[in-house]
C-alpha cells in the first residue's frame, strides 16, 4: 500500500465535499499500518437497474480506491425494493418480486464490473439484516433520530411546507440506508450530493451503535444530455453503459458544448493535463465538435473497447454527419386510424424522439420535421406514400409503413 | 339483552364525547340481533400499576356495559413497558423487566376486579402481537398515518414548536396502541379526553386493515385532591383504590368542596336524583363537610365494604377532627446524623408528607409545623427528646425515635 498522505491526494481529486478529511487521513494511516483495506460502501436501488454515465462518476472514484487496495461493498437495497411503498403512491417504490430484484441485481452487477474491480468487490442484499429486525430493535433504531431532523431533509421539508402528505413509513428509508452502514462497518460511503442526508444518517447511526463513523464523500452530479437536469433514466437524458457503441457515440455527440470538459473530468480517466489542453484549444477557437468527437471515442472505448469506438464513430459519420438515412432505423406499421403526423405524435413521445406533443407541434412549425425529405409545416400533414421516412431534427429518423 | 336504544341511553350517561353515536347504535342493534357481546377495549400502562379513583371513571362505565352483557378486554401495554424509551430521556418510559411487568399486571388485576366483572373480562398483553411484527409489517403499519397528522397531537405539536426534540420512536407509541384495537377487533375503546388522539388512531388503523371502526368514547378527567390537576400518581394528588379505609376516607375529606358533586357523579354509583338533592342542600346552606362525609363513606364502602367505611370514619373523627394524635402513626428511627428537622426534610418529601423541601421550609416559617405539640419556627430545630412527635399541618403526624 502506498503512503496514507499520497492516497489521500489521489482520493480527494474531483470530490466535491467530504466529511471529514482529517478522519479519512486517520483511517488511511490505520489501514496502511494494519494492512486492513478500508470498506467503501455504495448503495444501489434495485428498481432502476440501468447504470448510466451519471452513476459512473461515483463508480470510477471507487475504482480508484480499489486500485489503492481498498474494498467496495455494494449494497442492493432489495429490502426497500420488496416492500415498495405500501400506500402505492410512490412510483419509484413499487414493490418488486424477489425474482425481479434478483434479475435487476444481476443486470447491475454485469454493468458495474465494467468499472469496478470484481476481485475487490463484495455484494450484499440489505434484506439479509433488515428483514430480521424486530419491533424492539426498530424502536431503538428510530430513537437515534428526531422528527425535526428528518423534516430538515430538503424533500420532506418542501412537502411538509406545501402540506403534502408524508407517510410515516417514508421516514424509515433514510434510517434503513444508514443502518446498512452499521451492518457492514463502512469506512467510507460514496454518494452524489443529492444523497447528503442519507449518507450522514449512516454517520449518526454508526456513532449511536458505538462504531467509528464512516467518511461521507460526495461526488458532483452529472448533467444529462439536456445539459441542465441531473442525468437520469426517468428524464430520458442518459447514456446507459450497456447501450450499443452506435447509440453511445451518438448520444455523447448530443451533449451541449459547455459540458465537454465536465464529461472529460467526471466520466473518463483522461489525465487532467490533457483535459486542460482540450479546454485551451477550444478557447483558442477550435471547433468544439472536434473535441466532442474525442470525448465520444474515449467514452465508447471505455465500455466497448477500441473496435466499439471505431464502429460507433463510423456509424455516426455515415448517418448523422453525412445526412444519409441509416438502413436499420426504427420501422413502424401504421394502423388504419393513423393518417396524419398528429395521429402519431404521442407515439413519438413514447419513443423519446420528441419530449412532448406540444414540442413536436412547435418543431413542425419551425420546419424542423421532414417527411420523405420534404419539410412539413402542418402537423395535420397526411401520410400518402406506402413507405414514409420521418426525420425530426438532424439525427432522428423513423420509418412508417402504411 | 335489553333493546339497543335502551342500552344506548344507559351507555351515554356521563360520557363527555363519542365518535359516533349512530355507529354505536348500529353495533348495539347488531349485537342484540346476533347475541354477540361487544368488545370494549381498555389499555393500561404497566409502569404505574396503582389504580386510583381517576381510573375508575372509565372502569365504572365499562362495568355498566358489562352489566348490559358486553365484554371487556384489558390490554396491558407490556410491550411498550419492556422497551421503555431507548433514549432514556423519558421517566415514564423506563424499561421494565418481564417480572416487573407481570407483578404490575397482577397488582392491576387485583384492583380492577374491585370494579369490573371478572367473568366478562379478558386480559391480554400486547407483546403477544407487537413483538412478532417484522420490519415489513411495521412499514405497512406506519404507512397508514402521516407525519403531519402525528404532529397535530397536542404534546408533539407543543414540543415541535418549542424546538424540543421528538424522537422518531415516540411516533410509534400511538400506532402501537391503535394496532391493539385491530388485533382484538375492538368495538368500543374507552379513554379519558387526554387519550383522544390515540383512541382515534385505533379507528384509523382498523379502517386501514379492513375492519369496522371502533367507537371512541371519552369520559371526563377527574381532578385530584388539589382540585385543579388531573388525578395522577406522579402529582401525588390521588386516592388509590388499594389504600386503607383510613387513608381513603381521610383523602376524600381533603378534596375541595366544589368537587363534591363531581366526585359523586364520576366515581360513585349514587343515583342522579340523590346527587341532585345533595347539591340543593348545599345551595340552601348546608355545611359541605357533612355532604363530603357522605361522599367519603360512599367511596370507602365501594372498596372496603360497610365495615371499612365505619372504621375509616371513626379514625378520621378521632384523629383529624378531634386533634388527637393517632396511636398507629408512622414511626421512624433516626440515625446519628439526623439531628435537626433539616436533616429529615428529604425523607418527609419521600413520604409525601410535604411536596418539597422548600415547601417544608415555608411551612415551618409560617408556624404550620409542631414538634411535641410546640410550634417550631426554625428548620434547624434539633430533636432533643427520645421520642418526638412531628405534626405537619392539621392532619399529618410522624414519630421520630432517637
Amino acid at each position: 500500500m502506498i503512503a496514507a498522505r499520497e492516497q489521500l491526494k489521489i482520493i480527494k481529486k474531483g470530490v466535491l465535499d467530504m466529511l471529514r478529511e482529517e478522519e479519512l487521513l486517520e483511517k488511511l494511516e490505520e489501514s496502511v499500518k494494519t494492512e486492513r483495506p478500508l470498506i467503501i460502501k455504495l448503495g444501489l436501488d434495485p428498481s432502476a437497474p440501468d447504470i448510466h454515465l451519471g452513476h459512473t462518476v461515483v463508480l470510477r472514484k471507487i475504482k480508484q480506491m480499489q486500485d489503492l487496495g481498498h474494498k467496495a461493498v455494494i449494497i442492493i437495497g432489495d429490502f426497500t425494493g420488496r416492500i415498495g411503498d405500501p400506500t402505492g403512491k410512490s412510483k419509484t417504490r413499487k414493490p418488486l418480486s424477489e425474482e425481479q430484484v434478483k434479475a435487476n441485481a444481476a443486470t447491475y452487477m454485469e454493468q458495474i464490473f465494467k468499472v469496478l474491480d470484481r476481485n475487490k468487490t463484495e455484494v450484499r442484499f440489505n434484506s439479509e439484516w433488515l428483514s430480521k429486525l424486530n419491533f424492539e430493535e426498530i424502536i431503538t433504531l428510530a430513537s437515534n433520530t428526531t422528527v425535526a431532523r428528518l423534516l430538515e431533509r430538503d424533500d420532506f421539508q418542501n412537502r411538509y411546507r406545501k402540506q403534502e402528505a408524508i407517510g410515516l413509513h417514508e421516514f424509515f428509508y433514510p434510517l434503513m440506508q444508514g443502518y446498512d452502514s452499521v451492518e457492514i462497518h463502512a469506512d467510507i460511503e460514496l454518494g452524489g450530493t443529492d444523497q447528503t442526508f442519507n449518507v450522514l444518517m449512516g454517520r449518526t447511526l454508526q456513532k449511536a451503535y458505538g462504531q467509528p463513523q464512516q467518511i461521507a464523500m460526495f461526488m458532483p452530479i452529472l448533467e444529462g444530455l439536456d445539459g441542465v437536469e441531473k442525468m437520469s433514466k426517468s428524464l430520458g437524458n442518459y447514456i446507459g453503459i450497456n447501450e450499443s457503441p452506435e447509440v453511445m457515440f451518438k448520444k455523447v455527440m448530443e451533449i451541449p458544448d459547455q459540458l465537454i470538459i465536465r464529461y472529460f473530468d467526471l466520466v473518463t480517466d483522461e489525465h487532467p493535463d490533457t483535459i486542460q489542453a482540450y479546454k485551451e484549444e477550444m478557447e483558442q477557437g477550435k471547433n468544439p465538435r472536434d473535441i466532442k468527437l474525442i470525448l465520444a471515442r474515449t467514452i465508447t472505448k471505455l465500455y466497448h473497447g477500441e473496435d466499439g469506438a471505431i464502429s460507433g464513430e463510423e456509424y455516426f459519420m455515415t448517418v448523422f454527419r453525412d445526412g444519409e438515412i441509416p438502413d436499420d432505423i426504427l420501422t413502424v406499421k401504421l394502423n388504419t386510424e393513423q393518417e396524419s403526423l398528429l395521429d402519431i405524435a404521442s407515439m413519438l413521445v413514447e419513443q423519446r424522439l420528441v419530449p412532448s406533443t406540444s414540442e413536436f407541434r412547435r418543431l413542425v412549425k419551425q420546419g424542423g420535421v421532414k417527411l420523405n425529405k420534404e419539410k412539413v409545416l402542418d402537423i395535420d400533414c397526411i401520410f400518402v406514400e406506402q413507405e414514409n421516412i420521418l426525420q425530426i431534427g438532424k439525427k432522428k429518423f423513423i420509418k412508417f409503413l402504411r
